[in-house]
């Protein structure tokens, strides 16, 4: 059988957004045409963007499609970063982002000679509050996790929104985790920012929610002007150039729809799953330790410390039993690494290489929570004896 | 009835391409998951990239997949000006360029202070050879089109690659147009070239040959290491991060490999058909002119010139009868501009707006072409009858 407890990497194709997908694909036109076929196209898109909008909570020219997260998260920081007011400055980085804020972050201090200014997480992964709002004065922009990726733990969003409002700095939020699972909302979130400064970008993502992989959006304020990462045909307020996807679109926007609707019916239905299956995980294995936040926290994620047992180890002995988790972001393209994120916790390397994240969704049932308890003790005893025979020997 | 003359602003989605995509998509798992689920996405991924290299003539790990011509474009362009040896230069750009290149070539000179040395093009729209090689000598970075995309004239672009490995400069070929249509061999182009220099990169798009909008490629030398534009986790060399599109790539491969095993063969039927409909319109409108090169052109271009006529209300009145049909490039985002094509083949600005671009493709039959020529008359006579009281009026 086969059990999967990876939706944070990717979760299954929506129905509704295949269909949407598939009745999009046969108008034949490009949206920039002017010919009828080139506004039929358009109107599939402008529609997806008003809805997709809706549920955003913004309006609909600041809905810039994407590829996906990625780029949406590269966008927000490379383009704010050329945008900002004065030539200097610094931004202001959480502990614990995703590779792909942390890489374009990377990418700006070394290529672009901007400083970094690091903010501690607590010991369950929220951004310290205080050393966020104390970070930002004079800051060229700021960034944040809605909800961390890989323990899964919320912020505040909107207090730290309404700090960067404030403080006068341009906010960019990574919601790519978070939308779908916890509330989302760029106009409330926004409320009383002036000009290009408060929430000004949030990025999400089509196949985190059930859409195709290739289609994300970066909510772009209509007050802010990034610079674009792809310059060409000024599609998109010039934002964002490229044939735009309009079968992409259309599939998130249902995609986004449905799991906006089913929001907070799967959030109670998750964390009842989620919370029996941690218990479970006590109950067989004494010494597991659930981190991240157990307050605020996405209603489908277990991110679970096993000491002494290698997170990797267990994975390939869960997966041959056809069972399916990760340990940590999938984003590292298959490389081994411990995570920065349990590191940011305050956890040591060794701990880092002992976690598993099981991120239950849309398909998730009891009986995939009972074939994972089936095969846990087993794969723990094996893993175990199996680190502790790697660490006789060194 | 409906006829569709603007396969170069978008092309039908092939049967093949959509039944790949869809059986594609029913793999769930993240391409960089390690689990079943994630390596069996990544045999979907990593066998696209293979059919997609055996088709452009490169190796597999040279197969980056990106979001669309633009963005490879892009990722080309920025990324080798990045990456080149020097820190300064210069970057070789001929005239009548793609926007892609054009804008990004802009931004790179006013925002990075790249020079550009400008390359002209023959009355017929071909790079002046000649000049293309003297402007190479210690240039950071050249680009080409292979085939324009308004016009329709080929390059010779194993001259041009030849020529910028003997100048030993990186060279940058935009093949979004003639992928397809004729043949594009990277590695037979890139032969003789060492290390990083001479044909480094090549663009393609997959809706340009009947894959989805939102897939495409960069062909990157195994020798070359362009900056990437979206960092994250560090998927496809590095080069580019992002959760990989299996489905997308899949489908990309499927109407890749459809459209090469038919090429030659279209080649034949749609110049027939092109030649009949440019015949049939210089016998209606006995002062249109053909514009582009009459010898190295694409096959289902007809790019024509109708003196003292608004291309755009020509485009119009054709549309209400059912036939869709371009002013130029369909990447402007709508705005009708005069086209730098058409002015760069020594044409006045008059002129560049008097031009209808019919590209034939795959679905195009013999229907079609009548239909145009049946059309046309009343079109034109009435768009020239509009164009006359306008220059009354003014």
């Amino acid at each position: 059988m086969n059990v999967y407890l990876d939706h944070a990497a990717t979760t299954p194709l929506r129905p509704e957004a295949r269909d949407a997908w598939l009745r999009a694909s046969e108008t034949v036109g490009n949206p920039s045409s002017i010919h009828g076929g080139g506004q039929a196209a358009r109107r599939v898109l402008e529609d997806a963007r008003e809805r997709l909008a809706a549920v955003l909570g913004c309006d609909p020219i600041e809905v810039v499609f994407t590829s996906g997260g990625t780029e949406s998260v590269n966008l927000a920081l490379k383009g704010l970063w050329w945008a900002r007011a004065d030539v200097s400055g610094a931004i202001v980085l959480p502990d614990g982002e995703h590779h792909a804020t942390l890489d374009a972050v990377a990418w700006l201090h070394t290529h672009e000679r901007a400083a970094v200014r690091a903010v501690p997480l607590s010991p369950t992964g929220r951004i310290d509050e205080a050393a966020f709002a104390a970070a930002l004065p004079g800051a060229a922009l700021a960034t944040a996790l809605v909800a961390n990726n890989e323990v899964g733990t919320c912020n505040d969003a909107a207090a730290l929104a309404a700090a960067a409002a404030a403080a006068g700095v341009p906010l960019h939020l990574d919601a790519v985790g978070a939308f779908g699972h916890v509330p989302v909302d760029f106009g409330r979130w926004r409320a009383g920012a002036a000009g290009a400064t408060g929430l000004c970008a949030l990025s999400v993502s089509g196949h985190k929610v059930g859409a195709p992989v290739g289609i994300g959006a970066l909510v772009v304020s209509r007050h802010a002007n990034p610079t674009a990462l792809l310059h060409g045909g000024g599609q998109q307020r010039a934002l964002r150039s490229g044939t735009q996807d309009a079968a992409g679109a259309a599939a998130f926007a249902a995609a986004a729809e449905r799991a906006v609707a089913e929001r907070d019916g799967e959030a109670v239905r998750l964390a009842a799953l989620r919370d029996r299956l941690v218990a479970g995980v006590r109950a067989l294995v004494p010494d597991a330790v659930l981190l991240g936040d157990p307050e605020h926290r996405l209603p489908g994620n277990a991110h679970l410390l096993f000491p002494g047992v290698s997170g990797e180890t267990l994975l390939f002995l869960l997966d041959q039993r056809g069972i399916a988790v990760s340990t940590g972001s999938a984003c590292q393209a298959g490389v081994p690494e411990p995570s920065h994120v349990v590191m940011a916790l305050g956890r040591s390397e060794t701990d880092a290489r002992s976690v598993l994240r099981l991120s239950l969704g849309r398909t998730t049932t009891d009986a995939d929570v009972d074939a994972f308890l089936a095969a846990l003790p087993e794969a723990h005893a094996r893993a175990a004896a199996s680190g502790a025979r790697a660490r006789e020997r060194s």
